[in-house]
């Protein structure tokens, strides 16, 4: 796959070699992300980041991730502001929109438009979410995360045991993620839920046709051996009605208590973030926050990295990164971290 | 006219040595627009982006005008959340968030807020529309459009034939334009609107008296031998009740079959934006997409060379935007556009 | 007390001395804020802007401070679109939004929320305002304000007689500019309110206990012999209803009449603004907009100069702001004022 001048739309459009390419990259932003050196490498571009849809965590990290490749950032949040609420189809907003800058993050709440908006846009647009349909750069600082944590043990994605519990059903993080392991040999996948939020079997289908082991339970039981642990969101908002939110919430959670019965002592733990930490809620309690693996900042952290090598590999300057770099001059403790 | 340090309010402040002025500084923006050239000019210098109404793409390409010559942007969005709504007058408001900038692109809804802002401002104010009343820039890049499609076709202001359609009484982009046409000499207008619609005599007669012949008729007939057909949008909001939109929506239509029978083979097809593209209004239509003449994405990417030239002009830079210029290093498809 | 990547949460962290390192760094400021001078000092760095209870002039106050300095901006304002409303912890907001920047500033409707959110922060956080709690950079400014005007009278804020009028019982600015001046000597004070909105009995304690003279008063009578009147503003909101809050309005404004009557010909005249200048409020009148002695938007320039100073204080550049300056190379009007 060739990234310079490109859309990053789906997770469809990457093969293993794509994925590495980025994640290779990704590596190489560390030292900035980390204000240990400072790269003007995008000095001049902006970023029109579109959110028509909030999201601020999203939002930020794709602002912050260019602003630390040197460049400028113009946003736009909300919808009820904008010309499509007067009836301007998306092929109009992004003509005009796309030659205010260089690259294009948007985020919209309907499934294709950003897919309909980058046909109109004459800069490269990346799919920061488009409702229940993708989130490309979020599924690929998933994997990159489990990754990097695997590595940090001396393992790899190819034979690891993942296990996903929660809304297996809704949640199109764990979907994203399945599709891209499908490009890894001999993942062992373990499917937690309740049978009504199972995954849908296309999914199911996919992993299985890939060569991997899947199996589906409905609640955790003895050991679960598992490397990863990966907690989903209760997601209210996809659920039919509140009952059924309600029936589920907390009955997939995860706690201190929970972890040393069904995990091994160094399975690592992630969730998509954010986590409803009110007592009801309780899916991925408070008091793991002190457990070394507990990945999930890490998890967010890794989020910038990714968006960094997606903008540098799309506008083509990951050779040159580098060469546009100076020191920091000012105080930051995240170089000592 | 000095345009350093000057507020531009209306187009009542341009005589047509000032408009050449700002055309030919506009013109020396295009590498900058088109990323082969980056310029450092403003390096250090904050707009103040005050938008009290939302108006996603004149706000966006203001910013981004700005930051394509060096400068940051500091933005205000709506009006619930500022101290206007606490009382507060628009002479205090001006005093203090004009200490935070250098200049300021200030849209409002109120006709003459922005000329009451400007009296207490400290730096610079331009008019980014207030209410009924002006919208300046909006009028320069239209004017500025018609020259440069002119000209592509070797013609010119002087001498031209401009054809405006579709509601003439509540546009305010056509009577700024209107009023900009007066600086030039012979030139040919005919107004195609519903009576009830129509231009207003005040305009009209200013034409007149600028030597231009005017022709208002009710509807397309024959061929137009126009050299522009500028549309205008059906705007709603304007029309005093819902029954009187509903009646002439869509009655002034372009399309493909009308533009065939009605213009010359290469008219120039401008509009305001956004055009509403669902089926029931159908003012201007998406099958002009593929068609040359259409200059409607043109003309919003002009917005972004006039709104530069304005800077560069009221900041007293337009002769140092080379002298601080340096090379492109990122990939950008806009450079061979 | 040490600035390097310390949080600034109240007024009660500073002693005298701090107080006098933040007010010289905010001197040092000056050629930079006025735009004499250009430094690119925090070049690379980004404030994460946090505003989720909306406050236009403090946020922009703070971004141009950063700007100013070199540095970029991430913003996030309102409250319904953040991950907060749903149910995640300011400890996890604070985790994740920390890692896209190098210093917070952020306001928050709830007291102590600032501070929670500190304690999850990974980098520096100043308090731009946490409800009914704490503003400190308002009570900064305010004291700063108070040494400059009286410098230029060749006078000192140890031995002033400063008088407060209005609301002093709601009024966290007064509120925390008194614990400030604890830190000075004999300081004359003379509080102006009704005695149902009289300043609290522990504030009043306070000043006593530093040595300073406090006189409260009901209403202005005879020469009041004040070197600074600070006038506070009516905040309707912080009334228990409409009707108390309707019996105060205006009964403690101030205009030319009551100003020569009742205070000495150069009498500095403070406000925190915005004022409500509808005739019904008049707590502060347009009239005595061209005296020389009203410092209410000179107060409000010198709020860029001292989150200037906290930013690099923080980030730990004060010694090198001018190491990284330029010349400023556009035209400004601030230069000559």
């Amino acid at each position: 796959m060739k990234f310079t001048g490109a859309n990053i739309l789906s997770v469809d459009q990457f093969n293993r070699d794509a994925i590495e390419h980025i994640f290779r990259i990704a590596d190489l932003m560390e030292p900035y992300a980390h204000r240990r050196k400072r790269t003007r490498v995008l000095d001049g571009a902006i970023l029109g980041n579109l959110f028509f849809e909030p999201s601020t965590r999203t939002r930020v990290s794709f602002g912050t991730a260019f602003n630390l490749l040197g460049g400028e950032v113009r946003e736009t949040t909300g919808m009820e502001s904008s010309a499509l609420a007067k009836g301007e189809s998306l092929y109009d907003t992004a003509r005009v929109l796309s030659s205010y800058s260089d690259v294009i993050a948007m985020r919209h709440p309907k499934s294709g438009a950003v897919a309909e908006f980058a046909e109109g846009s004459r800069v490269p647009v990346i799919n920061g979410g488009d409702g229940a349909n993708e989130h490309p750069t979020q599924a690929l600082l998933d994997l990159y995360t489990i990754e990097k944590e695997l590595a940090h043990h001396g393992s790899t994605i190819d034979g690891m045991h993942l296990c996903i519990v929660g809304d297996l059903k809704y949640g199109r993080t764990v979907h994203s993620l399945s599709k891209l392991l499908c490009m890894f040999k001999q993942v062992n996948i373990t499917l937690v839920s309740p049978p009504e939020l199972g995954m849908p079997t296309s999914i199911v289908d996919l992993l299985e046709s890939a060569g991997h082991k899947v199996t589906q339970v409905s609640e955790l039981s003895g050991s679960m051996d598992a490397d990863i642990v990966y907690q989903t969101r209760i997601q209210q908002e996809r659920f039919t009605n509140l009952d059924e939110a309600e029936q589920y919430r907390g009955r997939f959670r995860l706690n201190s208590e929970i972890y040393t019965k069904h995990y091994k002592p160094n399975t690592v733990i992630m969730h998509p973030l954010p986590r409803d930490s009110r007592a009801e809620a309780n899916e991925l309690d408070n008091d793991l926050n002190q457990n070394p693996n507990l990945a999930i900042f890490r998890q967010a952290d890794n989020g910038v990295l990714i968006r960094m090598a997606l903008f540098a590999a799309t506008l083509g300057v990951e050779h040159l990164v580098s060469r546009y770099d100076t020191d920091v001059i000012w105080y930051s403790d995240k170089a000592n971290s």
